[in-house]
């Protein structure tokens, strides 16, 4: 199992960044995402998504970090700019366990990196929590979220010009 | 010369994607961003990181894309879940070439899929466009923005735990 914990989630201010970061999560071979605030708003979103395009995909919010992480019997990587190279740490990495993924949003308390297993950097430069994540699964899952078939009503078809969906 | 096209910038709705989208673009090796609209909030977000943080990456705002594109000597590619995969496009791509990625926001009118050379699919799920730029720099450059040196005032030392950052 890949999940995801997005911490710190502010309604307004982060609303497209975190709906973001749960659709790479869905997209790039996570099973479910915890989101620390409650959020019917950003749940309807990803739900609505998952429904017409597919997968097995859950989004919880409103969880409890500290609870979750104290339960989580795993591995846990904390995604941020101030870790170890991802290239380093992934190929120490037990595949046959479950993994929880942290993303912060502005300033992760210091708990988070000492509960973390790995504290993992993709580039040691600031960019993006969402481009953080999408470039670990991408390593994590060995590129296999290509050729995941999500078999929802909404399929695209790839097209050299313009837009061909098909649906079921 | 890798440069970023950002189409629709919307000055409050989009202001933390877009941020992230520049931000993206520097750290993954792009040197310029064009966006469409005109921001000095963002300009000045993104060039007080360039200067903090290093690099010769530029970023300009309320430029117009059609006259932009119409001057484009290079490759242009748009990135679009509609289009071909970005495995099959990548290697059929000259790296000699200047090259050109739009990145749209909400709809694309279809000019941008007709003048691009190729539209390309990071996946054909709803995802986002942060994480599609990302994906397609990391294969593009072959991974080497992960050693480019930015030689700025402050560089992040790689930790296991806690924030190890170096003044110069």
């Amino acid at each position: 199992m890949i999940a995801v914990l997005r911490l710190g989630h502010r309604i307004t201010r982060d609303k497209r960044i975190t709906t973001h970061v749960a659709l790479v999560a869905r997209s790039f071979g996570a099973d479910t995402i915890y989101i620390t605030t409650k959020d019917s708003t950003l749940e309807h979103t990803i739900s609505s998504i998952c429904q017409r395009f597919g997968g097995e995909f859950s989004i919880h919010t409103g969880v409890k970090a500290k609870t979750l992480l104290s339960q989580w019997k795993g591995t846990i990587v904390h995604l941020t700019m101030y870790g170890e190279p991802f290239e380093t740490v992934l190929p120490t990495l037990n595949r046959k366990k479950d993994i929880l993924i942290i993303i912060g949003s502005e300033k992760v308390p210091f708990y988070y990196y000492d509960i973390a297993d790995y504290n993992v950097a993709v580039g040691n430069q600031p960019h993006s929590e969402v481009a953080a994540l999408a470039l670990f699964l991408d390593r994590y899952t060995t590129g296999t979220w290509q050729t995941q078939k999500f078999k929802g009503e909404l399929e695209i078809i790839p097209s050299k010009k313009g837009k061909h969906v098909k649906s079921r």
